[in-house]
């Protein structure tokens, strides 16, 4: 099979993301629960804080007491109870009365401020308050963060720290979650071999094993990794027996327009090739079918086009098969030099940045692996515009924000 | 013990940095190295390319043979040999004849271009070529990417998936990696419980146990979660416990400067306070200790408070001591509205992103955990400056970019 005519990588992207279906839900501890997806929305039962509490170490007071006083003007209060962290009063506080109390411990009745205690004089059973206050001050009122009934966090939340902070704080200690997709990595290459310092003939070292497999990482997702040579019954015979067990599957090589290239026949014979050849630089030999309802993406062997089209149209699509929709972002910087760059195609430039000046690195090919490592972001220049002038300024995304 | 007097933010960096010691290393499989730290340089013992190979699925050819031919002038040559991937060919290629060949396949003696299939027709043993091709074309040079005695990563390099597979392609199957800190992490608090939903009298979830793990987590550490009384005994003897076998402690709570606040004052007993009280907003009451060689991180019980002083002070130690040094992204936004702050203290303002604009989020004191969800981002006013203006430049931190 040969390319198609080559499709706009936006074109690309839907045609994928009609394709995908979520994962399955779990329930899982939310100790365990960093870096997933969540499957439901949290509704709390709680209020946060539960209580009036106080904000600070000091003493609770009526705030009328302290109007007009102040350093040079204290006013002397009854100390009626104390409050450590963990505790609550039961007394109800009347004028004139203070009560000492910890950061986070409730308000007792009758209080309605929290003199801080670096404004106090204890003596005994008294207090010397050396300042004015006004009524709430020093107290987080009982709801102020959520209350019971609140939506806190959307279906499809990424639970990064401050998500499975909020979600304990609403009393949850499990939540529903979109499972990891499993993925079936099939790199092709019957010259492949995995690194050793002896290399033979016409051997040449698996290096697409190692950068597909941690990207899939990176995306939350769960790899697999298989080999196949360059054969259609091997690569076929792999498709098949990992159609049913996994969520997709990815393959390296094979996708370009010569008879060894026998991958994207296969996924033709056993399904449907939905396109073959997108309108991009580098990457432009990239495939995508469907078969048995799988998504199945084709990538080049060349390492550096297999990860930029992993970047392109692999990341996004595994986050969102696990209920995750992000957008990466794009800073603007002023480009260090010309880039040329041809209409009607879109470019990832490989290139690193410096201040406010993005430079495009040396690269030639894209095989050449080391570019990857010495760049940290692609220009990306769109398919209506002929190349970047020096200065000017241009599209960046940084590879930091590509993960989850 | 009370705040000393505040410190600026960067001193309190430097005093860290100074207390900071790698970890050992450890040999480990570069299968299992995703997101490690090399604790070792990379040079290669190969070169990459290993030889001279095809870039293309075609023909090997000289290209001489080719100089002044076209589609309607093409140049018949005779086909005389076949490598397919994985393959290579003992034939010395001459004048006037072409070898068949697979990408990546090492390019037979005697060629020294690639055309590719499309612009030929085979009729037989005969190829007719319809294009005219330069010395070099098609075919990657030996030792293009890297060569043997290349120093191809330094030490200290986060093993990403372009990492690995330049590792890979050095032909290294284990790599020398930093070993992950072990963070013993101490949550004070008598009145902290675990999530449930029948809270009672005095409790507050214990939410600092989720966002401080995970945040350990993120730096690539393994956390080890505790909780204490707010009872000094209690919280020295857990101190004790820990200082052997962890590469640092973290603690959160008890370090304002009431009588109920007792890690500080235990981490003075135990070994040296090297300040106390940052000028920042919000988190000022944070200390750091050396206690038995080993860094001890305070943190405020306030959950947002915790955050952001995790985000300013530890994130990068946890970095440096696996040996990797990182600056995280900040990037330029206008203002959408005014933002106080005052002289000489330093302001992270949580905040969303919105296109060329950045909104600073409405949040009252330091214990909102909902502004960091709903924020992407800080807003860093720096010590010297009083405020920002509507509309005018600031600097922000994507929270995106703080992750290795």
């Amino acid at each position: 099979m040969f390319l198609s005519k080559l499709i706009p990588s936006e074109d690309a992207k839907k045609i994928i993301s009609n394709c995908l279906k979520p994962t399955k839900v779990e329930e899982i501890k939310l100790e365990e629960a960093y870096s997933r997806v969540l499957s439901q929305k949290i509704i709390s039962n709680l209020d946060s804080p539960p209580f009036d509490r106080s904000a600070m170490d000091g003493y609770a007071i009526q705030a009328e007491d302290t109007f007009g006083h102040s350093e040079k003007n204290p006013v002397q209060m009854k100390i009626v109870d104390r409050i450590g962290a963990g505790e609550k009063s039961d007394v109800n506080l009347e004028k004139g009365e203070a009560i000492k109390i910890a950061t986070g411990a409730p308000l007792p009745a009758g209080a309605n401020a929290v003199v801080m205690e670096e404004f106090t004089h204890p003596e005994g059973d008294f207090l010397q308050v050396e300042t004015s206050l006004t009524p709430g001050e020093n107290v987080s009122q009982r709801g102020e963060d959520f209350s019971s009934d609140d939506l806190v966090l959307e279906k499809g939340k990424l639970l990064n720290p401050a998500e499975l902070g909020i979600v304990a704080s609403t009393g949850f200690n499990h939540v529903s979650v979109f499972k990891k997709p499993k993925i079936g990595v099939i790199i092709t290459g019957s010259e492949l071999v995995m690194p050793k310092q002896d290399i033979k003939g016409a051997e040449v070292i698996n290096s697409n094993h190692f950068t597909i497999k941690s990207m899939v990482e990176s995306c939350l997702a769960i790899p697999e990794m298989f080999h196949s040579v360059d054969n259609a019954d091997n690569v076929e015979e792999l498709f098949k027996s990992l159609l049913d067990e996994y969520d997709a599957i990815i393959t390296t090589g094979g996708t370009a327009i010569s008879k060894g290239d026998v991958v994207v026949d296969v996924a033709q014979k056993l399904g449907e090739v939905l396109f073959h050849g997108v309108a991009m630089r580098p990457g432009k030999p990239f495939a995508f079918a469907q078969i048995q309802g799988k998504p199945v993406f084709m990538l080049s062997g060349f390492p550096v086009a297999a990860m930029v089209q992993f970047d392109v149209f692999i990341r996004n699509a595994l986050f969102e098969m696990q209920g995750l929709t992000r957008d990466p972002l794009i800073i603007q910087k002023k480009a260090a030099k010309k880039i040329p760059s041809s209409l009607g195609r879109i470019d990832y430039v490989r290139a690193k940045i410096n201040g406010e000046l993005v430079h495009p690195l040396k690269t030639k090919g894209s095989g050449i692996i080391r570019s990857m490592v010495e760049s940290d972001s692609y220009i990306v220049i769109p398919e209506n515009q002929e190349g970047v002038m020096q200065g000017e300024e241009c599209d960046v995304l940084p590879y930091q924000s590509l993960k989850a």
